[in-house]
């Protein structure tokens, strides 16, 4: 089994963390969201451990929520000593209906508006992640008008794309996020941030993708960074303490894919920073990482019930589900590929090649082209593996089809996280007219 | 201006069915979604008097509401005359919460459920579209439980894709969609349906691909489809009474698109249905059309706050607005374009070129790109065009963001279809863990 914590049982059933994926289904229906709960948590350990021994007891991991958000997601988070990063207002609110420590609520975003940089201030949340000179001057306008002074950080465009070649390095200097060093408008943002009264600088933040799996760009990524924090100290005479590295860490959803070692990971982050810090004799900052996917998408799956198997002679075999680009857009978005298997007889060969597709009344509806998998017939329970992140989050309504639950595994037990929508909710916000 | 219904009033503002897209925003919030209702109601008047003259009185156009479903919209489409294509028990559901007449509407997919089915043949819906042998073996059962009998349609794939070349004439017989002609397989599924005691097969479905500006395929379709019917005489001794030839005339979303005449388009496949009975000396057909598109897509426009401007030297600009691939996630999944205006200086030249980003924290979270424009600041209301079809319907909460409003305008007033979504709204199905 491509992740630990599925395992096939004596009656040939899928199990995570130890249940039977049927059962599961029998009990919440499908299309549902399965997460190992124990998965997650463990995830989170690693992390904290790893960045503890790298970058010293400052260190924080911050959950990257858009991953991942509901209510009880923060509460996980919130038991297992990490901070969050939330990307917009419905975020905040839902971190503090989970009472969600708000100094551990770092809040992102391209372009925050006006009412959710009130909210945050509000909330007294610990640091803004401040993206460009439009939203510094308004948090500034906002914070004298409530008498108060804001911690931020400053996004930072390091010039690094890992997803194209690396000579290219002008890929993310041409982003909506954040100001490129290579410009001068980070200096140039940096100098107008420690300007402002109501504004208190502590330092800067760059991100520079996702699904990477080589420690190469992100070590590039972390020695521009401080590279940069030494420019600032000799260019405006401040030393900043914190640099938020970001996510980006991969996450296997094949086979074919490669792996990354989490705890090694952070390890050659905390060597490179460390030593860039040495050359320039420059204080280690306190170190800030924001994984996302790579907490929870191995240890979630999706169930669906298989609604018929379709045969064109001389083209492909076609399996439907009765979920699909709603539940999960990212084939349709990204054509990103995905590990199924008929949970049923979940140790039977798979000696069959089929087109994974959803419901919807749109050809781009798939989950996987030509996937292997075992053969299945109308009935029979499908498991797409991963999807644990950027599914649930990511969920439409299209076709009104209602989202799915997501129902947490741990310990041999279930619960619910997020209920099944029902038709009323989904026409709930219609209005006579 | 590249709609008729859209204009600019004397303070330069964007009017659409004669009102202020500013006062609109004003109050209603942004991100919002505004139709002009007048729009809706003529497009619809334009079918269904064009299906009328080109196949008879018993001709009836059918709105595909995956294009657009609320409460109110099934309520429109039933004032002006018009059945529906409904894809999911979601929308058979909005459709009865409407007080949608049952024997109007035709029921869609490649996957129903048993659920959906149980649910389409309660509801004594007019016409179930069944696409494929496990799904006619499922209804059979179903109806043989309720002691009825169902009339459907079966889809079938003509093998036409109207988006290749034409000498590629198989590209939807490779579809999730129906069963092919080509094949054999059509044949076979209608032999099968004309076998079950509890189905009544009143003709065949067919559905060519969306966005179509072309009348050939259509023409070819509807060729082929009559022949279909001629042979199914021929081999099974049944002369089926409908043809129902699915939706896909395209709508020009910028300036450079072309645009088709929506009554010739009818008119046009009058003739070849038409011709090709005389020539078999088959009975006409009642035809069905099932435009969505058309009917919706230019009636909508968007409105955003500009958050801010990020000019790049030597790179892009982008304006940020406050909405973004939740509201419409086209350009992220089919790179749509699209026309947008400064709503505020609405009839200053567009001298600018920008890039629209969302405030999603992802890069794909793009509206355009390098698209002219006006130039813009930050609180600007920014209205990009022609997104009254598959914005709204596709809508997600990635970021946790609410979906925007709904607001119809007609006859000088707005009224809200759908009320803004709230934070507690968003998290309501979230449960405590």
């Amino acid at each position: 089994m491509l992740y630990p914590h599925l395992a096939v049982n004596e009656q040939h059933h899928l199990t995570i963390g130890g249940l039977d994926t049927l059962s599961i289904a029998r009990e919440y229906g499908t299309p549902c969201y399965v997460l190992d709960e124990n998965v997650i948590r463990s995830r989170c350990r690693v992390y904290r451990e790893a960045c503890a021994e790298a970058f010293g007891p400052k260190a924080l991991p911050l959950f990257a929520s858009k991953a991942l958000c509901f209510t009880g997601m923060y509460k996980i988070i919130a038991e297992e000593g990490l901070g969050i990063d939330c990307v917009s207002g419905g975020e905040l609110y839902t971190a503090e209906k989970a009472g969600f420590p708000s100094d551990h609520i770092y809040f992102h975003g391209n372009n925050k508006t006006d009412a959710d940089l009130k909210q945050a201030v509000g909330m007294h949340v610990g640091t803004i992640v401040v993206d460009g000179f439009d939203e510094l001057e308004a948090l500034e306008t906002i914070c004298a008008a409530a008498g108060t002074r804001q911690r931020i950080l400053l996004r930072i465009a390091p010039g690094i794309d890992p997803h194209t070649f690396r000579a290219v390095r002008t890929g993310s200097v041409d982003s909506k996020f954040g100001t490129a060093i290579q410009t001068g408008q980070a200096l140039e943002i940096v100098r107008k941030a420690l300007s402002l009264p109501h504004i208190d600088l502590a330092g800067c933040h760059c991100h520079i993708g996702s699904q990477i799996f080589e420690t190469q760009p992100f070590r590039d990524a972390a020695a521009i960074m401080v590279a940069f924090l030494v420019q600032i100290r000799k260019d405006c005479g401040v030393t900043l303490s914190e640099l938020n590295l970001g996510g980006g860490p991969g996450v296997p959803y094949t086979q074919d894919d490669p792996s990354i070692d989490y705890r090694s990971f952070v390890t050659e982050l905390g060597v490179i920073v460390r030593s860039v810090c040495e050359s320039e004799n420059f204080p280690v900052p306190s170190v800030r990482i924001e994984p996302g996917r790579s907490i929870v998408a191995d240890a979630g799956l999706t169930l669906y019930t298989v609604g018929g198997v379709k045969e064109i002679p001389g083209f492909k075999n076609y399996i439907s589900v009765d979920g699909g680009m709603p539940d999960n857009p990212r084939y349709a978005l990204y054509q990103s590929r995905y590990t199924a298997l008929i949970a049923d007889r979940a140790d039977e060969p798979k000696t069959y090649t089929a087109t994974l597709a959803g419901r919807c009344c749109e050809s781009g509806d798939l989950i996987g082209e030509n996937m292997p998998i075992q053969k299945a017939r109308r009935g029979d329970i499908l498991a797409v593996l991963c999807t644990g992140a950027y599914n649930y989050s990511m969920a439409s309504h299209y076709n009104r089809l209602p989202n799915p639950p997501v129902v947490l595994v741990r310990d041999g037990k279930t619960r619910l996280g997020v209920r099944r929508e029902t038709y009323a909710d989904l026409t709930a916000l219609d209005q006579e007219i």
